[in-house]
């Protein structure tokens, strides 16, 4: 299985170590080719490649996977972005999100019913939420 | 022509002042059916509606939009779908982005070749800004 996963980079790195998190988690269910995505050298500035080059890579990317998995607890608009098109491509999308005072998720997301959101409280809970996020097929 | 402004809600209401001046803007060239985003009352908190029917209303007026107008300075979740299903629908998207020192725009929709993306300065260029954009069809 192929694996898109999205994470907020320009929107702001704050769950960095969440996003490396996942990814470790997910590549015991399949490749992700967005891996670099986790890294911690790769800061709100983004990657040193034209904004061109970096968007068909990871179009493309999406359009081959199987799935995409996107935290969407920081909002982003390269996300959203990606989570748009994917639902006119009928991908299966799984959103994960981390509820929090004062934070409401995106009722764009949240409404859709193309999206599948899992709710976590703590990280400790991830190999569980993809294990039963993931294993429906 | 029937526009559809796009703004942040959930992701921060911190540019609502310059929304409502963009909404005030767009009347003069058409009809603005999301005009309520520009609303001070409408909080980070969002409408009283459910998730659902705020998700299906939006999509159904944007899909009936002659031309998407998104202000993209705050990442937001929402506004990233809209402009993804967008530009499958092969709608016309007019990006308004304020650059600032430590800000960077989405590479997604910087790298996005059906966007046109319009920086300004300051809100006193937004006259301009708009005219030039919305009158090339």
């Amino acid at each position: 299985m192929t694996i898109y996963f999205a994470a907020s980079i320009s929107g702001g790195r704050g769950d960095q170590a969440i996003y490396m998190q996942i990814i470790e988690l997910l590549r015991s269910h399949g490749t992700v080719p967005t891996e670099h995505f986790g890294d911690p050298s790769l800061t709100a500035a983004g990657e040193s490649l034209a904004d061109g080059a970096i968007h068909d890579r990871d179009i493309e990317w999406l359009r081959r996977a199987d799935v995409l998995v996107a935290e969407v607890t920081t909002p982003s608009l390269g996300v959203g972005y990606e989570i748009g098109r994917a639902v006119e491509w009928g991908k299966r999308i799984v959103c994960l999100y981390r509820p929090a005072e004062g934070r409401r998720l995106s009722g764009m997301i949240a409404g859709c019913n193309a999206i599948e959101v899992h709710r976590y409280d703590d990280p400790t809970q991830l190999p569980a939420v993809l294990q039963s996020a993931l294993s429906i097929s």
